[in-house]
């Protein structure tokens, strides 16, 4: 499957971070001009040869454009190439259709596996729907950060197999802020992974805040971009079901959560970040339960955030670079 | 097998700690009479009934001693009682000898399975033998501890399956304290687990500071006493040989070091204590294992203080307490 | 001051835990005749002296109570005892009235300092208000949790002296579920301390989630119970305004929150919990403050639960006992 | 003070790892011509201003040299730039003179405050003199990592205030490796700076590894080069002496250790490295003191890799980059 298809396509955006904006402000204008500097993102995959930071950020600064943060990463026997720039530029000398074109040019020329620019002042939001099941503290969690303005996505919706009744705290919350919530029931032969397929059609990434459900690999290529989970466990320990309780009984001193792509072997994508608690023989399974939840919620919202800002790639078989 | 059978025996071993010692001049004399107080360590394990605590409390009590800590644990539907008890007392009111037979009453009166008492300043140290293979930091670690007097034991022996020759820095540490070294080749048939038995049959415990050699069951049984072991992954991922290169090629973003009591399944036992540290991207598998050693030296000398403190008891089939 | 005063008072409040109840349910009753079996806490602080724990676990036993867990600690050199126990009991062998009057019989015996009983099932909920200024993601944080079950008390009031606007999220969040909310602006010299004291005169303890004024001395004596406010520094360093542009300022790889007792000398109570992140310089003033409201929110709760578990006692000038 | 200054310095010297050697054994050859490719290191800092990027890895890319990692980071408001540029190439096309020619010419063209290249595999290590007092636990620790070719220097010497006799365990492993080991008492007014100038005129960096002893401002002056220190707390709290004990009497939960640049305040200097521990009410004195030893080892070995590695740049007045 092709994971991070997503971050392929350079057509969208904005918006990285509602408080970069203000951050924004105060950025120096180095090169006289204008007043209206925004900020782009750019993020680059290719096979390695030498040359190609010296070709990129040419491409930026023959635009009048100013670097302020470029990672490089050439993994050792790999000959790939990753990067990811940041970047001030006047869009008077840089229009946004032509800085599509021109590092598309860049990728044609690197044969780039990846290349994607984002311009969050002026690029849309990310489009995400978010699936949960009966726990819904990842749900409310995401929810309140996005409502504070510190997730930089659009929810386009909530879908859950589990039914809340109409009168559920987070579906008020919800209602107030115009999302829609869809509670499709699942059972053994019914995903019902073309409705959901349906509602979701128009997102950039899916995000599983704890939705006990396996997609099929049909919808997993039918969807075809990037899908996030959150598991309550250390992966790759405790895949599956139940994975506190099955921590509980191993008698683990630390317990984890793991935000990480989805693929189409349960609880093994890629890994994108794991958070970590201790806990003691007074620890029963409740509690291993409860200190699980806030590390999710952590675990969950890093992965998110770190992907919107471009800083997720793909890495080798089942790694990533999280930049 | 029986786990943590030496604590069992109630004839052993002073010097929890040789700054203990020191800490203990200042103790208050809280009832008269003399200034020779001593400090002792009592653990108490068995089936959970009305009143444990009251007849301890009070056998400590009638004899002038006085409670400094005390833990007690008593997990929920599991019917069994652990604590662990430290105490001032005056050994001309309590000489050691009967206050063994004092626990000893008790531990009759409540079934118990586990009664350990321990006055550190007077009774002898734990023995143990240090087992290694080719990597030999946590030894070094382990060596350098002892020789600054903050691992309260008596290292009788180090055994190994790895030549090292006889100039090896380690060896002339050793040698320069009177550490008698073996150099005990090992292979697929060949375990040399009579020499080892008949090297370690006087010590209390045995470490495995990175000795890359699974036992045999008879082994264990032979022995019958407890071995801890320090694992370099975080158990139960990443069991069996090269765990660092296991957590490489996961992608995991956290590695861990587990220090645990080896039992007859491999890396399967009982876990002391757990420790973990942050990679990325940029970490290659050298550098998994050199942040893993530093890790491993830590992770496995907090679980022979534990130990030696009296800290650690068997819990369910697969667990332990740390008080 | 008299720090932790209400906990002497030893007539009130139940349900540390929403969640214990449940999981009491599961607890095997001991002794025979009843299945009504109730979750006991105490805690103790007194002068030390041979005995304490005897005389403790046997009035338990005396009347049937079965000890769960028990903590002692008797700091060298300070002849003072701290304990906390919980037990089981049969409320027909041992009522309410009767065991703190047990309690008290012994408080008196060895002129205790400290002697609080709690039985959460049926003593009533701590009470508490909340007071902010600006900033309101710990309220948020705590309604949340308390909302969910997960905080054991009742929430009085809010009093803010922050102006939001009737239409604030928070605000509607508190109305929802009855709990009002107090707006009184303050001034230089203008502390509004009247009104709070009428506002508060029943709580239990106040809690300062971001409440951006010191307390005069006559507030905390005419209060004369528990203010437990969270400082989003890592005291003792960062005291006073902005601790968060403090830290940025002095450069430091990691940033902290403090939850501490409020004495009359601001930001030096003793401290109660403290937890820490990695920062860099990539990090900026928003992100330093960003990552410091996710320590403030868990810092403050675990502070919040420790207090209402009665884990927390005062501990010689300024520092704290946390069970 | 010229806080750095050595890094300004473009002559010297190598082996910044001795694994990094092995790891390059690996380094896929990616241009032809030969098979010994080396592995250099640039660090930059200079105004910042549009193309600083481009012509740094034009620079590269010239030569036939291969960017393996890069960072650059410009932060808000400063007008500065900063980067650090790992790369392979072929000493036949890129000659190590013409290589320090080439960033010459370019940290002239951009006013740099400073341009560093190193090539550890041919460049001599950097040399540093250790300066201890009493407690030796870092001083050990270094040499250890140093012996086993873990720490990319070399050491001309030690140098103490504290008398240990001849036959100390650290001056026996000094020996056996042939590293002087000098005795200066000092006192009140006679701080040796004079004869201490004189024993370490020919080192790159000095390492206070606990030296209990406050360098005069003129002393930094004549040796103008960098100095790191490990302070046994959490800067900017507890500076001076005994911090332990300050945090002790404080009532921390929380206790750390900070590496650092020495400048002419007291323990004020930019920090490089921080790490913390958690600490409770049943630690005393000493086990603060024993656990803050674990934390200065890992903390000032972590700061003097970082800085052999060029990671570590003045940031502001007193603040660090640490890439």
């Amino acid at each position: 499957m092709n994971l991070l298809w997503r971050l392929v396509s350079p057509k969208f955006g904005p918006q990285v971070c509602k408080y970069s904006k203000r951050s924004l402000k105060s950025v120096k204008f180095p090169f006289g001009s204008s007043n209206s500097l925004l900020h782009g993102i750019h993020v680059f995959h290719c096979p390695d040869e030498v040359g190609i930071v010296a070709k990129l950020s040419d491409c930026i600064a023959s635009r009048g454009g100013n670097i302020l943060t470029a990672d490089v990463f050439v993994p050792q026997d790999n000959n790939v190439f990753y990067s990811r720039s940041e970047f001030t530029f006047d869009p008077a000398r840089w229009p946004r259709g032509e800085m599509d074109e021109d590092f598309f040019k860049l990728s044609k020329m690197f044969n780039a596996m990846k290349s994607v620019v984002r311009v969050p002042e002026i690029d849309p939001k990310y489009k995400i729907a978010v699936l949960v099941s009966k726990q819904d503290h990842c749900l409310v969690d995401l929810w309140h950060r996005w409502q504070n303005g510190r997730l930089p996505v659009d929810i386009t919706s909530v879908i859950s197999n589990h039914d809340r009744g109409p009168d559920a705290h987070v579906i008020r919350l919800l209602e107030r802020h115009g999302i829609p919530y869809y509670y499709l029931p699942t059972s053994m032969g019914k995903k019902r992974e073309v409705e959901i397929l349906d509602l979701v059609h128009d997102t950039d990434f899916l995000v599983l805040a704890r939705y006990m459900q396996v997609f099929s690999a049909e919808f997993l290529k039918s969807y075809g971009k990037d899908i996030i989970n959150i598991h309550h466990g250390l992966l790759p320990s405790f895949k599956g079901g139940s994975p506190s309780k099955q921590a509980f009984e191993a008698g683990v001193k630390l317990i984890g959560a793991t935000s990480h792509f989805v693929s189409e072997v349960l609880d093994a994508g890629p890994i994108i970040e794991q958070m970590v608690e201790r806990v003691t023989h007074r620890d029963n399974l409740q509690s291993f339960i409860q200190k699980s939840e806030d590390l999710e919620k952590q675990c969950l919202v890093k992965a998110i955030k770190s992907y919107c800002e471009l800083r997720v790639l793909p890495y080798e078989k089942d790694k990533t670079v999280v930049f």
